[in-house]
């Protein structure tokens, strides 16, 4: 696929983004250390020589930036939160990069339908924390959520710990404002809980990481509030124990609304930054398993979940029998990436984070192969997982002094990506493809779908001034 | 949108068919009757002058009439059960009908991952006694459960009686194999839980009635199947105290696995049919409602249920206190399309279905507003509803007998689309565009949404071959 971008697009001048700053309501920047603070996001990808940064106050500064940049044929990248881990809001060379991060405001309400109304760079929890003195919850909780703008949430189709449950964002998403490539406003979707007038429009921009549009209004389903969930914590011997366990407690039809597991090399970094209550299984563990459950049947589901995990080789289940224990457990599990990140910079070691999803019933296999290239490759992985889901989390560390260190981790990086084909999963679960995994991309498609996304991309964004490099790049 | 086949695609001859016909498995027919026979689906869209009827007895062909289709510019029509209610299945003239209704297989049960693989051509209904035994269960249930099959279900996005808390049909399509307009077969989507690796062209096809591709198999999620629900039937004065009182119960959070509403005039049709449990309410009832709870606490459920409907004026509210009881209850609400056209036979009268969905909050305008159509053009309309979802089916009725009645059910049938349309809803909530609500779709959809169907469609289906004349003929 062609995404350079078209000839007077690099030569858009300094008169030229004048112009375009003049009739911004927000702001326009071409300062290279704000260009650079703006250049990536929580992956490792480097982004770089960005054109100008829009930082857009509303929708007409949208419009005006994509019909400045389908003039001058640059390349545009839309910007959330830049809290993604795989490089889809890095800039692009020449790029205008457009933050909708400033779009906070909350439009609507709707109790009587179970919607609400959003501006894209909403904050995930800032919206759950509005929500919930009305009895209500939006569901998807991407990791991120304290940070991670919804708009983000929905372009790249975020997944959490709820999903397990509750499903990924892509099912909350009712109704989508976007502005396209030249600056056209478009409403896609609907309000009602139903309706299939016309292609699914709303779906195909969801999980679409900015290459067809820019998603600047949002109307989502919630939920009411559930209750307190009660949760257990099953610690085992070994990650096999573990991820068995998950297949065997969900092959029974069990609904948790949370299953995660942690390795114990994962236990062991959480307790050199916190006291999660997991102190005490430090170097005694291979892995741990947390769920919660929010049903009437709670209770019996926690009993339950613990008959199969015993069944299975656990060394201990504990229940948390209040909402501050059941609280720190799961604070644990959302802390796993600053614990990463603490060991990381305490280390001088670098870190990426993989997400292959695999059906259940592989997960044992995968995470037995993942063990494999571990030793392989000589390099240290951890393993984080939304087990209930099969989505797995590979960390993969390296030392970013030693070139041989960081080469062998780059290499099992790929092979636990190649290791999630070879099982029937895909290489992202939830983060998305952006820049990081775009060359992955055409070994999980086939060549018709390739087909599909190489001529919907260019009917949709015909001079490519989308998102360039990133997902379908390499298509 | 051009949506004439090519010139040589008017040329095609016998010998062209024969050689079509030599290299299927299944069979290939021109005969006029059965060509006649298989023009049409349970719509009044009338279907004409098909070239062919293929009976596909596989993917290999469907590859072939899509191969010789597209050299020949032919337009194809895929058909499932044709039990549709909008021809989107109704021939062209110059078509060949695609028929895939005998590709009826089971290809897998994955009870460890909860996914069952399927043939299009298997009925809804034998899929769901299929996994019954093995406590599974795939609930979308449209209407036409016990003839539609999932194939059908799947290219109209199906909805049902179960979506107000189980979703729709979308929301089960993991992965599909289709076959394109030039032969080629690709897989889309991913057999694990999550996955967003490239754009969601399931979600894509999904609904798109034949128009982007011919669905050849699919990986569908199941559920574990859920107990005996409980029912409450509530019989109110009015349409207008039902509904109100569905909007209200919906805004405490409930989650129903059912919430059916039917007017008064409906139940005395299906009095007509046989004993629904229901004849003590004809003609005394201006609707009924009809409730379940299949969660852990149903028996509080239809208590609260009944607590609302008797705040919004109840007339009485009854409880099927065993599964015998609650079956007929559903019964009858499934049985109102036989009723209907019982009807329409013995009174030599026609029928049009609407397929209207609005907010839950817009119900009591909306049904207020058919009323008013139904006085205004002095035609015989009747409701029932998901009304859970907002989801409202009036049945327009006309004398076949008499011009002016005709055109006066054309009108009413019309006015309620621009109704729906009014109050923010949409021209379909389940039933699909098609041919009949083909020249409705631009009111719904803003321009740059047309702008995206046309280029989507063009680009996926270049010689616009595949099921021209329906949903983005008008576009």
């Amino acid at each position: 696929m062609n995404t350079t971008p078209t000839a007077p697009g690099r030569s858009a001048d300094v008169a030229d983004l004048a112009d375009l700053a003049a009739v911004l309501v927000g702001s326009l920047s071409t300062d290279p250390d704000i260009l650079a603070t703006y250049a990536t996001d929580e992956s490792v990808h480097p982004g770089k020589d960005a054109l100008a940064l829009v930082r857009a106050a509303g929708v007409d500064d949208v419009v005006a930036t994509m019909r400045f940049a389908h003039t001058h044929g640059i390349p545009v990248v839309p910007q959330g939160a830049r809290s993604g881990l795989s490089g889809g809001a890095c800039a692009e060379p020449g790029c205008i990069l457009l933050s909708v991060a400033a779009m906070t405001t909350v439009l609507e309400v709707d109790e009587a339908n179970m919607t609400v109304t959003v501006e894209p760079g909403v904050i995930n929890k800032d919206l759950k924390d509005l929500l919930r003195p009305r009895g209500l919850a939006y569901p998807p909780d991407p990791g991120s959520m304290a940070i991670s703008s919804v708009g983000g949430n929905i372009a790249t189709n975020a997944g959490g710990m709820c999903c397990v449950k509750y499903g990924v964002t892509r099912e909350y998403v009712r109704e989508l404002t976007v502005v396209l490539a030249d600056g056209t406003v478009t409403r896609l979707g609907h309000r009602t809980v139903k309706g299939v007038a016309g292609l699914d429009l709303v779906s195909l921009f969801t999980g679409s990481e900015g290459t067809l549009g820019v998603i600047v209004e949002a109307t989502l389903k919630v939920v009411p509030l559930g209750p307190d969930p009660l949760t257990a914590l099953a610690t085992f011997p070994t990650v096999a124990d573990a991820v068995r366990t998950v297949s065997s407690y969900m092959a029974t039809g069990a609904s948790p609304s949370m299953l995660e597991m942690m390795d114990g090399t994962t236990v062991g970094l959480l307790s050199e930054i916190g006291d999660f209550g997991l102190d005490d299984t430090v170097g005694t563990v291979g892995a741990v398993l947390i769920m919660q459950s929010d049903s009437p049947t709670a209770a019996a589901d926690t009993e339950e979940f613990a008959h199969v995990a015993e069944a299975h080789g656990a060394l201990d289940v504990a229940f948390a029998d209040n909402p501050a224990d059941s609280e720190l457990l799961v604070a644990a599990r959302r802390s796993v990436q600053v614990a990463n990140e603490r060991y990381c910079s305490s280390h001088g070691v670098g870190q990426m984070i993989d997400d292959v999803c695999v059906q259940r019933s592989r997960l044992a296999d995968f995470c037995a192969g993942v063990e494999a290239i571990r030793e392989d490759t000589g390099t240290m992985v951890t393993l984080v997982a939304h087990a209930g889901d099969g989505n797995v989390h590979p960390s993969v560390f390296y030392d970013l002094s030693d070139e041989a260190s960081v080469a062998a981790g780059m290499t099992a990086f790929d092979r636990i990506m190649d290791l999630g084909l070879s099982l029937g999963g895909t290489i992202t679960g939830e983060h998305g493809v952006g820049a990081l995994k775009a060359p992955w991309l055409p070994r999980e498609l086939d060549d018709g779908n390739r087909h599909l996304h190489r001529v919907i991309k260019h009917a949709v964004d015909p001079t490519a001034i989308l998102n360039p490099g990133k997902m379908l790049e390499a298509l």
